[in-house]
């Protein structure tokens, strides 16, 4: 714990994590492309996370919690407000553990996530889409049940988690100059930078942002937190802010954020999905659109892409119905 | 050699050609899916060939005939006619050897079909769409180059180089009762038995084939070659006919053709796309859609399936601009 009273998970957090984790997650494979390294100037190496069974590197935070609770709090389960991937790999996870998942997600989410919770057993409370009506629903919820609440990324046990992807990662490639991520709430950057800082302090730990949701970028400029109110961006994985244990670890370790726009990352994302022949989800491009817009940042070194997740609605693709 | 003047390939021949093309080919991971394997009531090991560089598994044995050359012939390079992955994989293993290759390829194919070999620096000769004219353009191209001619599958090079994705299969998964890959020419399903049927003679091979180009299964059925005029199916690179070398392995080691209709291939390249995240073209869905459509066949099995490749139109997906 510091002074300001964060608890940061240390370098043991996250090896303790790996060896709970390892029995429900999938050591991911790197994929590579000769044509993506000849167009980017640099040789690229991806870290396949949307391989997770759930399509997402967040399982791996989310089942680090889950399989860490005493038998007593888990009898009572998790839960936690987003209608995103974290939802999802919770209720996968809480499923594992034969726990009950409770999430709290605005009326008008997609169809396409409530289903996917709910394949997954999780038990969705409907809200208004309203920070108070969200927050107002969350706590009779966990009221109710007594849940343990799973941050989406402001948790050390999630950030734990999501580190144990850079560990296999410096464990696949050898000499990585960089890795680069997505920014978002800054989970998995967090994570990443957890495990380099320590593992592979040479390796520099990077951060790719959409400019229309770029409060990270600034708040990395301005030394402070800056949240937005409302961002808009096709990589909708990418739009909450910064907390203070992100924080923590976004201005102490990461070396740089790049941004890119809408078309570059749309662009991005269907050269991965032509040349790697992975799908993936828009929040995943912004890594690689960063660095083909930021050559000279990257040329001729060793670059690690964290490809964070693959859930997308496949018959709504941003090249054809944009 | 057989009687009938066949040369077929061995176990040594698949050994050789693994050894010769190791450095250029890449040892494909093998994906799996729990949804999935719930799905079909089986446990299903999906090998990743649509992540070889060119996006196909004829990348093996292409590379196989091209590195197999001694430096004469291979000055004079090598020639096919095709308009499909062969083709281009074709290309890529000559570009990589720094040798020629010459496709003879009717004008009418698709315009990314030509890029994808002059990116890999093929050279193309058009034809009418007709055989007489291919025939006569192919007889003159050979002629004057004096390059090596490299079948799409009726030959045994071609077969060595396919048969090593099975070894490198069943390095990479235990137990397998059963391998399903999709047939046209039959190269793959050839390599699949020469490997099989020495290395791990009790896991069957099964072929999987479009009900609108049957062929090969009417052939298994009748005991003879059936060729087919002009079938059409989504799955475009299982038009062709089987031919001597690959009716060889179908009729002595093939142990089932199971068909699948174009909405069942459409479905399970869907299904695959979703839920294992990689991207694959139609003709590679067809075992999928074979195994969910006779899944008495396979409960409880181990069964390998191989996903042949992942070139695809993106800006044309068959549930969208069906």
């Amino acid at each position: 714990m510091t002074e300001s009273g964060l608890i940061i998970p240390s370098l043991d957090d996250m090896l303790a994590a790996h060896e709970r984790i390892k029995p429900v997650i999938r050591r991911t494979p790197v994929r590579v492309s000769d044509h993506l390294n000849d167009l980017a100037g640099c040789q690229l190496f991806f870290k396949c996370e949307n391989f997770q069974e759930p399509g997402a590197f967040k399982v791996r935070g989310a089942a680090n919690a889950v399989f860490g609770l005493d038998d007593a709090q888990a009898a009572r389960g998790v839960a936690t407000h987003s209608s995103g991937n974290h939802a999802s790999c919770l209720s996968y996870a809480a499923k594992l553990r034969g726990i009950p998942c409770n999430v709290v997600m605005p009326h008008t989410a997609p169809q396409a996530k409530k289903d996917t919770v709910r394949r997954y057993g999780g038990v969705i409370t409907e809200c208004e889409p309203s920070t108070s009506s969200r927050e107002e629903t969350f706590a009779r919820v966990q009221a109710e049940t007594g849940a343990d609440f799973v941050h989406p990324y402001n948790d050390p046990r999630v950030i734990a988690g999501q580190a144990t992807c850079a560990r296999e990662f410096i464990e696949q490639v050898d000499g990585l100059d960089a890795v680069v991520a997505p920014i978002g709430g800054g989970g998995m950057i967090s994570g990443t930078c957890l495990t380099l800082s320590a593992l592979a302090p040479d390796c520099r730990v990077i951060a790719a942002e959409p400019e229309q949701a770029d409060d990270a970028y600034r708040s990395f400029k301005a030394g402070r937190i800056i949240a937005d109110d409302a961002p808009k961006t096709i990589a909708d994985g990418l739009l909450v802010p910064l907390k203070e244990l992100t924080w923590h670890f976004v201005s102490n370790h990461v070396s740089e954020i790049f941004t890119a726009s809408e078309q570059e990352i749309v662009d991005a994302m269907k050269l991965a999905w032509r040349h790697l022949r992975v799908v993936i989800e828009p929040s995943s491009a912004v890594p690689l659109a960063a660095v083909l817009k930021n050559k000279g940042a990257f040329a001729g070194k060793r670059v690690g892409v964290i490809l964070t997740g693959g859930n997308v609605d496949l018959d709504r693709l941003p090249w054809i119905n944009a």
